[in-house]
């Protein structure tokens, strides 16, 4: 693959090893001014290291930004509006952030004028896709490099001598590879690779790194509440948050409740099988949350239609589809779903188990004077269920009495 | 809502105080024929005092059948292969045996030349459409009496009147209102009613039947391994196991350690909104091996199709109409799906918690070949990836030139 | 069914012998007085003979009010932006008015104090459920009184003697039966019943009434050109026109073209089949034309998303849902589709036929630099579909190596 | 792109001047021995001279099929069987042929022992992947040459000099450019490219091969009749036909009526938007005459499910994913409900319109007892409708009375 013609190009970087080669890489082999852009979207680390390391390769435009607060209100709370889960398991923790990420350096291409953008991710996994998705749909003429797809340092040994021969420095324990990798942000920690890849192998607790094990949490639950508005979450215990500092706390709860694991063996969008460990405390939490409070105030058919198509909002946002029409078009209908969802969830958390216990909210749908077993009243005439039923079941007696007996079609 | 004429009445009869009064009811308010109809679904109660009361009440036919094994076996079995759900939550416990007792109702209706059929279900609930779309899909032309929506005994003192003035005994725990109302068989327990009608409150632990509490479960995990053959669970720790055996085995490994519990504001098909507690303690604990088996044996496309259809699936088995074309024709496609679903899955269970741990199958499609962080032999070619993307985004890149940014629509 | 207790009624009323029964009917049986309303929805009648006889009927508060440009601009128009078919071929020109009336007849009772409402449906039909869930969806307590299901005039006979007795003028060729029942408004108008009853038997041409015959039509093409706005059609050869003129001119077009006519067994919500014959002349050339210009201006995942959710959003609105959160929260994702749905359509209407000739748009997403057979001078790289083609045959492969031939589960 | 190393391929050749060319280069290029497979689909063109243009070309295996009777009984008819159509309006004439192709290439290739097969489908269109996603699910292994994608023949100038230099006879019309392209089979015929590129501009007459156009056609009806057996066409006016027979006897009557024209512009699976003139004669009356049966044969949910799920099949099979575990489930599905669907409607053709006139069936669902307008005897009880109104009506009215007037979400 010849290299395209790039004048200049916006860089994911993170500081490390990896993205310290492609600057370095991009330099040499495009001959062009790279320009590093380090995002805070809650992965745990400092940002600062990054900005001198990319000072010393010579990055004169260098862009670090915190964006924990539009991670979780623009990204993270839309999703969780439609319960998300890929294949029924997987919260989407790194899948959400792929698009910000994308989003902010073609911003920042506008901004400085680069016509590339490069990111760090392999040829075989989603994030790839993900980045590059998103590229196009926000400038479709940009020209993405992906030095992974590219490049001839194909192994470890490669790349750390790329490294030392150009000055860029490897700490110790990166001379090792690591046992597996690991992507990290204020929604989620995914470990995957290496010592995982056998699915019929249990994780050893060491991947674990954002929960302690049930095991090790607390022999008493704790018990909170979450007020939510409009769908989103907004207090806990009362205490009116920000979106990140709301799932901040909520991962401290999670974490010391050893809540939000999942061994998990998925599909890749680039269709091969992959095996993660996932940890999810306090969007686990949250999800429960937001179910026990959309059970009490959506509609049975809003809440039906929003089930049946979230599997494909899911996997819209697994597949790195987040710019499409397609995810705006559900996430209209979702958010529309969402006006009434307003109120009080308890939960209890205890040794990785998260519990509703009770909801409560201005907009309740449950109608206690209809539902009781005492005497209601008149609020519901249950000679009524008869002509339901006759009705239902017109079309099953006349299937039945031409011959299909039980539905047999 | 005059009496029908009726010469011969079909029963659902458990032996307990309502349908002992629904016998005596329905002798003398249509003078009719009962015959009394006693099935063994698990729900662990005996069931030969309900024929000696049969006997008691003059009832010269009754059925007293151990319909266990038909039960996992083509009605459970069949619905877990979907993963159903009903609103992401409920494992559909009551609604799951409904059609099998209104099935073996039919049938004895046909064998005994009754021409009619009575459950004990209210007017307010799920269950009177369960049985009523069953007996209508089965025998269109069957006269369904159910009593509690026609008689006038609308208060527990009437009944119990009735009871007294009818020589029906009355235990003395009969006597005072029940704090809730329970549905239990070999699937789960569902208790509902009274003391838990108000959804703010958190449900007392007598509630709780068929499992102890998270917090009384032993302090180290149980592991455990399950095999499947076709989409269904064949052996628990290598043991082969028939279907009954295998979830009554299950039950005693849920209850042990705290699995299955489930509080839950759901919505009916007869319009409100309803809460109820659930126990599903083996049934929590196949969900998660049939998700952890099938996540390596099936191809994601058939996987991401039966996840779509799964809310429909659920809802149909919910709303009754487990005997209909529709769900027969969603449960062919279902069970095409299954016949790679064969291997073996490793699970730890653990206060509550259900972890698949490891998988395995000869028919495995997950490739560690392909899959790996280390170097494939050209098991896939990451340039391939490029034309993929490339090929996903033109038409987000046609989009964005025609001035739709990031996929507006 | 006893007499409910009701103060004030508000009748949709026609002028006709049914409803002019209705009217005294329900002063005589509930004692009540009733207010009538009348709209002019494009069904092709006077209204002012209406007005007359319900003054000559005592009536003190009539309401005639005429509803065309809200009818197409609120009701048909958001529901062509879908594509919306029942059952793949009808254009739901009855359901789609029903809502309409009943919500004004909601907002005459608000104002002038009413407590119930009644209509003239019968209770075999789908117009009933279609206005009485429109009633309660916008006032939930209302009393809803449906003479069809109540009264005792079941035949032919009865209620002309009704009439008679009560001094209700009865038009010569009411007298008789009416060979078919007609439904009709500006969408279309549909006949059923009687000698349409036997679905082998083909409608005679009499039937017809909104469009001439494909045989009698011209036998030259008549060629048009359609404007579109945001998914709208604004304009019919160039010429702006609101939404009811357009509409009567695109009637216009389809009535002397011999297009829209429809002879179709369809499912009602009330359990039944039924037969009927529709004409819609004008709304089978807009949907035609509408097509045409999303073809060019959709997205191709917009378009399938609609297209996979249209048979659901059909059905609400068959079913009488239109004021129900599920059908809101889909208009939400259509209408969010829309925005880019402008441009002309030209169209060939001949004999019965609709098709669309040239679609052109300043949106369109159709780049013929792509696609073009000529060399396309790098918009598209061939080799890209390399990679594209063997990313998605992954899947298979890793399961054709499994042993699954073809795709076999 | 290096050539890879192939012994033996086997080519799909039509025997037209582009796989003319394409074998000759496949022997110079890859250096392998060629097999050649022709198949007779219905295209309408001898096989005789593939066959000696192939020998003359020194291939020494040759095989030529006549698969027209395997191409409607099992791939066109299961099409059928759920009424596909790919965006509302399209067929999927050329879809549904390429996997028959692909699999007969395969199992030719493992008749001969070949490593590798070859199609003549260019890099832009959807026929690459159709093609090859059938080879790779169906031989995991299999190389896979485009030559379209790999070679320099990029313009007809020069694959008309390589074909001089090769010897390869250059019919005169072929020297210049085709107007356009044409794809053609039992099923249909295709035409695009060149004159058709603009969407804008009408397609002209002489664009259509398989039909008149309906202006030419007689100005008199033709009436037919057609059985159906479970699903599938079996005669025409009462005369027993085979599959392939039907369709041509049904072709001949939709090309006299000029049946079946098509203008469309579509989304193609590799991303961008082309316009296409379909003739599908025979095909459009066998969609509406099979939608016919079903109307009085289909349960109204087993419809509903199938129409939901049209939308999904039919993209699956344009992309090219026929053999598939998801295409099996689906076709399962739809398979399941055509047990009933057996009898006899009767369609009147008429200058490009096909109108359904009747239908009869001994399974028919239809009850005239149920739906008469006449006195029905008890069949169905109106009062039955009340009580269906108003559970289905409950839901709403507990919205409204939480304040959400209308279905306000």
């Amino acid at each position: 693959m010849a290299a395209k013609s790039v004048k200049k190009v916006v860089l994911a970087y993170s500081g490390g090893l990896d993205t310290s080669v492609i600057l370095k890489w991009l330099q040499q082999t495009y001959g062009c001014e790279v320009v590093t852009f380090t995002a805070d979207l809650g992965q745990g680390e400092e940002l600062e290291p990054a900005r001198r390391k990319a000072e010393l390769a010579g990055v004169k435009q260098i862009f670090v930004d915190d964006l924990r607060e539009t991670f979780v209100k623009d990204f993270v709370f839309p999703m969780f509006r439609a319960n998300a889960l890929y294949e029924g398991q997987y919260l989407l923790g790194t899948s959400i952030a792929r698009p910000l990420i994308a989003q902010r350096q073609i911003e920042i291409a506008e901004e400085v004028g680069a016509d590339a953008v490069a990111h760090g991710a392999t040829g075989k996994g989603n994030d790839q896709v993900r980045f590059e998705l998103a590229y196009y749909a926000l400038k479709p003429d940009v020209t993405v490099i992906a030095p992974w797809r590219e490049w001839d340092l194909t192994s470890r040994t490669r790349l750390i001598e790329f490294a030392e021969k150009n000055q860029i420095q490897v700490t110790k324990d990166k001379r090792g590879e690591a046992p597996f990798s690991v992507d990290a942000n204020l929604l989620h920690s995914s470990s995957e690779g290496k010592i995982l890849e056998d699915p019929a192998v249990e994780a050893d607790e060491i991947v674990y790194q954002r929960t302690i094990s049930p095991e090790n949490a607390p022999d008493v639950a704790t018990t909170i509440t979450m007020d939510f508005h409009n769908g989103d979450a907004v207090a806990i215990n009362g205490v009116a948050l920000s979106p990140a500092t709301l799932l901040t706390e909520l991962n401290a709860l999670g974490k010391a409740n050893g809540i939000g694991r999942l061994d998990l063996v998925e599909n890749r969008f680039v269709g091969m099988k992959s095996r993660g460990i996932y940890e999810t405390p306090g969007g686990t939490i949250l999800l429960a949350a937001h179910r026990g409070i959309e059970s009490i105030t959506l509609d049975r058919e809003a809440a039906h239609l929003k089930d049946s198509l979230m599997p494909r909002y899911a996997e819209l946002i697994y597949n790195g589809f987040w710019f499409s029409p397609e995810r705006r078009m559900l996430q209209a209908l979702i958010d529309t779903s969402q006006g009434s969802v307003t109120g009080r969830v308890t939960l209890k958390l205890y040794k990785g188990n998260v519990t509703v216990i009770g909801r409560e909210s201005p907009n309740s749908l449950y109608s206690m004077k209809v539902v009781t077993f005492e005497d209601d009243q008149g609020a519901y005439n249950q000679v009524d269920a008869q002509g339901f039923i006759k009705l239902q079941a017109l079309r099953l007696r006349l299937g039945a009495a031409a011959g299909r007996r039980g539905g047999t079609p």
